[in-house]
């Protein structure tokens, strides 16, 4: 049997939401068709924007759909650093953190090595939060800051920012705020209009969708050049086909998600803090990334557990896991296979040896008692066998 | 009941490919992953890529996955051109036609206004046919330039462009030769070894597989600037989660559709020409854009129907035969309801005022004569309302 604790990588589609992508699917029309089949496609399209921006806090006009978490991380920063430095050059600054997902540190990497821009970075404390008086210190010594981009939620150790309160910091100084609010969308009570940010990034697939599909929310004042260029589709922000059976199949995940968040945020709270504790307890060494104590579900999000395994090499407690029937992570997605140690954890003052030991276990929809047993049954074995792997036990 | 003459908007999905995107959404896995889920949803990926890549005589490694066709067409424009121009500052210029879908145009116009390109663009003559030596002469008398991008079929008057020549002559001048293929792939025998360009574009949703995928085909040499950046999947060049779901089903409507085409473009073919040949026998003064002859498989897509309807608004005729059940377009679906006589036709020589007057009745997979009788049964009512409306009859 296999028990799946990789939920932030991605989640298991809702049958729901399965079933609304097949119906439209069995549905011909591109809903920029004028015809009845198209009409009948741009309806699903537009009931489903509805439908996702009463979900999160948002009017429907204010949400741009895209292909995923990537594209609207890239139209954010690349959309709304250009659209500032065209109308003000002078604002040529993007302030993020050392802890952003690549979806957004690659785009802003980007724009500093090819279009000149410049960029600041707020380092997290140990506990992997993003302070507030560091973005208002960077703010007010600088005039040239474009951007201010920080996620809602880390996708490695799972803390939390106060958005809110640095949305409100940038606003103050005149500077456009976007959060990456992919793995905080399934979890925790994200509002778009109680966020104060002028952008936020949604992906479909960590709430139960399907894969390649997302959308940008960004206020109707919010300017944004365009990064596909074409039809004009979305407010001729961003162009292609729009994908009425995907997009249908996100609002049903989305809305689903949110009916049930408070009360599987707690079920998957009270499972990852038995498999923290539990793991912790297993004498082996094992602790915690940041700051930990059971319970914590303003720091942290509920489902996710990161651990340090001091001696051990991730991918080898991955694949020793994996063959014990346990799948998870030892980082973003993303970057598996990557040789590196992961940024997050450098940035929140771990040393390569530490941060090496990294094992990621997400939690979601499908967690429970008998995935965290078989967590707890296989790691003192698989500790052991990674640590002679890797030559120190 | 509804005729649906639309296929080159978006065609029906096929069900094999329906049922490959169920049957892989329904097991969980981020391809990027490293445990066993992750690594089957790596393997479909890679399977589905090389069915892909045999289907249109391309290297597996070749396929760049992508969120459609026009994502592609960005890709290949914006990273081709920032590509030469960060290596050859010299050569600025892109050389384009005239007829190409906005998913081109607009990004070329993009590079003229922020990035200092140059651009020339190729004139089809009346038949919408582009001239190869019209292209030689472009590059034979400058060396600035970066990039030739002409696509394989018009998607409004279906006009079959000779690509192979295009491309041996841009090669013969060492310019990237992009050609966006997605209304030629599925009725053409597109190779893209054969072709010889360096890059082509593909769309799922067009062959029968889902909205919201498609490929960049890439030679191995060519040299891209990535749009979107984050995660490095697909050779760093285009970075997302990939679709594994959408993916697959691509994959198998795309060999659904190669293993049919011959037949099936015969089929459609006669279809069409029975409609046109019928249309134009209707005495209502209907016209053929370009240069028509019934059988003509080579000079325009086997499934294009596009007619001229003197003393009438196009849109007026789409909605009166809507509400008689046959399904059309004006023209390109991405431009429906922008009130401007097609670009393409304006290329072509035509007035404003013919061009108003164009109907795009595009067959597909799903095409039946009981389609062609309800259009020919259909038009003179809907032509005489149309005209009455117009204030011409």
């Amino acid at each position: 049997m296999t028990h799946y604790l990789d939920h932030a990588a991605t989640t298991p589609m809702l049958p729901a939401a399965l079933e609304a992508f097949v119906g439209t699917s069995g549905r011909v029309g591109n809903p920029s068709s004028l015809h009845t089949s198209g009409r009948a496609a741009r309806k699903v399209v537009e009931e489903s924007r509805e439908r996702i921006g009463a979900a999160i806090g948002a009017r429907p006009s204010e949400v741009v759909f895209t292909s995923g978490g990537t594209e609207a991380d890239n139209l954010a920063v690349k959309g709304a650093w250009s659209a500032v430095r065209d109308s003000e050059p002078g604002r040529s600054r993007i302030v993020s953190s050392g802890i952003e997902h690549h979806a957004v540190l690659d785009p802003v990497e980007f724009l500093v090595e090819h279009d000149g821009a410049r960029v600041s970075w707020l380092e997290p404390d140990r506990c992997g939060h993003i302070g507030v008086e560091d973005l208002r210190g960077v703010l007010a010594g600088s005039d040239d800051v474009a951007l201010a981009t920080v996620m809602w939620a880390n996708n490695e150790v799972g803390t939390v920012q106060p958005v809110a309160e640095l949305a409100a910091v940038a606003r103050e100084h005149g500077v456009v705020f976007h959060t990456d609010a992919v793995q905080a969308l399934g979890h925790l009570p994200v509002r778009f209009d109680d966020s104060g940010a002028d952008l936020m990034t949604l992906s479909a697939h960590k709430v139960g969708g399907p894969v390649g599909v997302g959308a940008l929310v960004a206020r109707r004042d919010a300017r944004l050049v365009p990064q596909l260029h074409g039809g004009g589709q979305e407010r001729q922000v961003r162009s292609g086909t729009l994908d009425a059976a995907g997009i249908h199949a996100f609002a049903v995940a989305l809305e689903h998600t949110v009916e049930h968040r408070d009360v599987e945020a707690k079920r998957v709270l009270a499972l990852r803090d038995r498999l923290v504790e539990g793991a912790l307890g297993l004498g082996l060494g094992i602790t915690v990334s940041g700051c930990w104590h059971a319970g914590d579900a303003a720091g942290r999000l509920p489902g996710n557990a990161h651990l340090l395994v001091p001696g051990c090499e991730g991918d080898s407690l991955l694949y020793l896991l994996d063959a014990a029937g346990v799948e998870c992570s030892t980082g973003s997605a993303c970057q598996a296979g990557v040789p590196q140690p992961s940024h997050v954890l450098l940035a929140m003052g771990y040393s390569e040896a530490q941060a090496r030991g990294a094992l990621r276990l997400s939690l979601g929809h499908t967690s429970s008692d008998a995935d965290v047993d078989a967590v707890l049954a296989a790691l003192p074995g698989v500790v052991d066998r990674a640590r002679r792997a890797g030559g120190v036990a």
